[in-house]
Parts: structure tokens; sequence; C-alpha cells
């Protein structure tokens, strides 16, 4: 295998978008086997769990250990999801080095999933960014704004709000803001126009793509973001976060597949595809009877794949 | 709804492609009901049958008949798939208006799936068109080279002979060649740069392109298609033509998915994508237990979506 800089960042979700939409809860143990096989197939960027109460979401009653364990492996970016300050805290205690936070361009998803209007989010913002000035100056914030592409409550969303919302959150400190299609409305067509318009408003603090794969079109939203400049991408190891064949369904874009592409197209991702496949065993293991998507595990690799070279 | 001039043609290729790869034979009472749902969708271009020896193919033994009924269907392309000079004349007897003939890039494939080497196979092109010039001069005739991006009996196949061999069918006098992923190895950064090469080579005579969704990259590869100027996209209902998740699966990308991302996009397609997915009702009730896929039939289509219009 042919040694390359990687040209996009991977940034695998799994552990934490991805389990906290599931019913059981993995066992501690066994998210610390599956970051460790992600880490060994050269993932470098792990939302590893999420700051939220544990009668809420307790599939995240462990963050704070998982973290601490994330933590140890070399080169890795560890990531973890905070709603509000408290979160914040908590994340920035257990050592977390970067905290995402998720703010709605829709106005009524941002009431139905932290009960703050958009306004309120971008106070909650301001003070996490407060927080990690006085406490943790080297952790990043990252604010994504969900619902960018449509929303199931209120339908389309003004790519206005969105393009503000973004702006607003870089001047409330954030060091990035990325687009999420949380809902899997997007098409490529709008993917590269509301980028561009991010990028024009935000430049260099434009961050990833998290595309869902609801209607099918995840990895060409994906292509389409790449196509204007976007090199961080958001995906769940066999698409966990939502069955993608439901009605309603969330459906992450599955990494394994976007590896596939990216390499296929000799755009080094710095993972290699034989050992992420080999990841999905400690996922399987981890959570009996789920779905684990992916059609290239399940097809296999082309004949005559080389990883590195570009194809074909 | 909005009355748009189609940007692109897809050529919904179920009928032929799909139903030929599938064990059971599909009666014919089935196929016409579920060609005529597809047409009253507006669907405008439909590869209804394969002509071949019925011993062979028994699913395609009624192509004659199925060709007839297609021809009563206002403003329908009825394209017939002629694999050498006896199914064409077959089928310029049963009055079809296009005959699709397969031509393998790779040397492999060539001789394991029509039994002839590539240089017969331009042979037995020029016989076709001799005889369409002669028989029916109004007939189009359409070569496309399979295993174009990848052969899963040789590996990589190499992009000069995919040039050369589409030069060499339009010369042997096919009007158009167009692309296939035969195995579902293409990638978006290989169909844009082949695809820019065979333009380059034959110009406005590049044909349709042909994408399988193996390893889930049947709707990028057909956005890195259109990017580049292709207008035609061969595709099939519920992805017929193999299941996406079986080793070694054909996999052709989902029509109703094509339809939905193009008409996301603000690309009008002419198919009313309500009416697409009530033709999926036709298809499942012929071919009882065959799996009938499509992420966006499965989804529903996203809260306030208005074909016409341009989302988000």
């Amino acid at each position: 295998m042919q040694a390359m800089n990687p040209k996009v960042l991977i940034s695998e979700v799994g552990p934490r978008d991805g389990l906290q939409s599931v019913k059981a809860t993995m066992a501690t143990a066994d998210k610390l086997r599956w970051i460790n096989a992600l880490h060994a197939a050269g993932v470098r960027e792990i939302e590893v769990a999420s700051f939220v109460p544990a009668r809420l979401l307790p599939q995240m009653a462990d963050a704070a250990g998982v973290v601490r364990h994330a933590l140890t492996l070399p080169g890795l970016m560890v990531i973890a999801l905070v709603p509000n300050v408290r979160g914040a805290q908590a994340a920035i205690e257990a050592g977390a080095m970067k905290l995402t936070i998720p703010v709605s361009a829709s106005a009524a998803h941002s009431l139905a999933n932290v009960r703050k209007t958009r306004e309120d989010m971008l106070v909650e913002v301001r003070s996490i960014v407060a927080l990690r000035n006085e406490r943790a100056p080297h952790v990043k914030v990252e604010a994504n704004i969900s619902t960018a592409f449509g929303c199931t409550l209120q339908g389309e969303v003004a790519e206005d709000d969105v393009v503000r919302l973004a702006a607003e959150c870089i001047a409330a400190g954030a060091d990035e803001s990325g687009l999420s299609d949380t809902t899997g409305m997007a098409n490529p067509a709008q993917v590269r126009r509301l980028f561009n318009k991010v990028r024009a408003a935000i430049g260099g603090r434009t961050g990833a793509a998290h595309m869902h794969n609801t209607r099918g079109l995840g990895l060409a939203n994906c292509l389409a973001a790449y196509d204007v400049g976007v090199r961080t991408f958001d995906s769940s190891m066999g698409g966990l976060g939502g069955c993608p064949y439901a009605p309603g369904a969330s459906g992450n874009v599955v990494t394994e597949d976007l590896v596939f592409m990216f390499e296929a197209m000799g755009v080094a991702t710095g993972i290699d595809l034989q050992k992420l496949i080999a990841a999905r065993a400690p996922l399987i293991a981890g959570l009996p009877g789920e779905p684990v998507y992916g059609m290239t595990p399940e097809a296999g690799l082309p004949m005559g794949w080389k990883q590195g070279a570009v194809h074909g």
C-alpha cells in the first residue's frame, strides 16, 4: 500500500450519533473495542460520546469513560457532542478535544430537539465558547447547523437562515460551522449552492458535511460537497443511526461506502478499507440483532483493488 | 405541477435488463401492465425486451409481443437489445424503434457474454447496421460499451480500449455509443474522465450512462456523468437486475431514486414521481417474492415536496 497524505478527513460519528439512535445500550467494553478497531483502521476523528443527562440517553451514560479511553489512542481527534454549557463542562473535564454543538436552522426542530429557540442556542454557543476560553483554550468548538437542507417538522428551511446562523455561530466564537442534512432531504445541487454560500460568508471556517442516506443520495451529496471544496465528512459505520429503509429514518451515510468512493477516486482518506471492514465485527458483536448496512462490505472490494492506486 | 421540458432522459431497462436477471419468468400480461404503468408515469424510453433464443432466456420468449404492445403507447421510444444479426432481424420485424447492442470492452467478458471477441462484435455491429440501412433506415442503432469501468473477470479495463471501441462502433455505423458499468466498479472521477474522453472522440454520438449500484455509488456516478454533459441515464425500477446486497450482484441504479435526485435538483425528467412509485405495484404483483429496492419509495417523498419546484 502506497503511503499518501489524506486529502479528506472522515469523521466517524457512529459511537455517538449511531449508538444514541438505537434502542439497545452498547456495553462500555464493546464501545472501546469498536473505537480501537476504527482507530486501527486509520480513522483519525471520532465523535465518541454525547454529554447529556443519562436519564435522557442511557446509551451515553459512560461518556466520560469513553472519552478518557479514546484519548489514549495516538493521533485521534476526540469529539464530544454537547447541547449546552453543562454538557460542555463535563466534556471538557473528561478531556474532549473538540466540542460539537447542534444548532438547528429550523425553528420548529430547534424547539423539538433542544427545547430552545435558535436565538437561545446562539446564547448557549457564546456561553460554551466563554467556558472553553477560560478553562480549556486548546479545545475546538464546532457548531453544526442541523436541518440545514430541510426539516420534517416545518418543511423547507430558508437558505438565508442557514447562512446567517452559520455566520452567527462563528461570530459567537465557534471555530467551525458545518452543515447537516438531519432529515435526508438534501440534493446535490442544493449541497453545492448552500456550501458555496456558507463559504462566501465564513470562508475557511466552513466545517463538515454531515449527510444522510434516507433517499439514497448520501454519497452523491458527499460528492457534491467535495466538488465545492468540503474536505471533512461525517459518516457512520454500517449506516448506524437509523434504518435507511424505514420511513422517517435518519440513515447516516455509511463510512465504508464513503471511504470506498473516495479511495476509488484516488482521494486518500488515510483509512485502510480492509481494516475498516474488519472493524464492523466489534460493532456487530456489541449490538446483536441491530442491522448494520454497507454495500461495499456486502459486495466485497472489486477485483484488482489496490488501495492508494487511482482506479480504474 | 409545473410543466417543464425534460432536461434528462431516463431510459428504463427493467423489463429487459431486470427481468432477464431474475429466475422467475414474468407473465406477458404482467409485463404489459408494468410497461403501461411506466408509460403513464411519463417514462418515454423503455428497453422492453431482448431478442435472444428462448432456450437461453425463457424470460424473453415473448419479446416480439411485448415490443408490439409497447408500440401502441404514444411517444414511447421502444428499445430492444440484440446481441447479433439474427436478433436484430427479429427485433426489426417486431417493430423495435431502437436496437441496443452490447459490446464488451473487456476481452474476457466479451468471450464469456457473447462468445465473441471484441473484433467479432464489431463485425456484428457492421452487419446489424447494414441490415438496418436496408430494411428499416428509421431505426436507431446504439452500441453500449459494457464493462467500461472494470471487469470481474479480468480486473481493470484500459480506458484507451473503451474509447477506441466506442469510436469503432460509431465508425461501424452505430448512431450512439454509451458506457455501462456492468460490474459496479465505476467511481465518479473515472466516470467524468472516461465520458470526457469518449466525448472527445465521438462528440454528440456519446450515449447513455448505464450505472450500477453494487457498492452504493450508483447515484454519485450518475451525478458525475451529468456533470460532464451526459443527459441519458439507464436505470431499473426497484433496482431489478440483481440483488444489490449479494456478492457479484449487478444492482442496477434504482429508477425511483434517480428520478428523485434529478427532480429534487430541479432537473426535469418528465416523469411524475408519485405515479412512478405507483408503477411498482404491477412489478411487485408480477414477480411475487422478488426483492424490489428503492430508498425513496421506502422513505416517502420529503415534507413539502412539490415536483417541478427547485428544492429546497
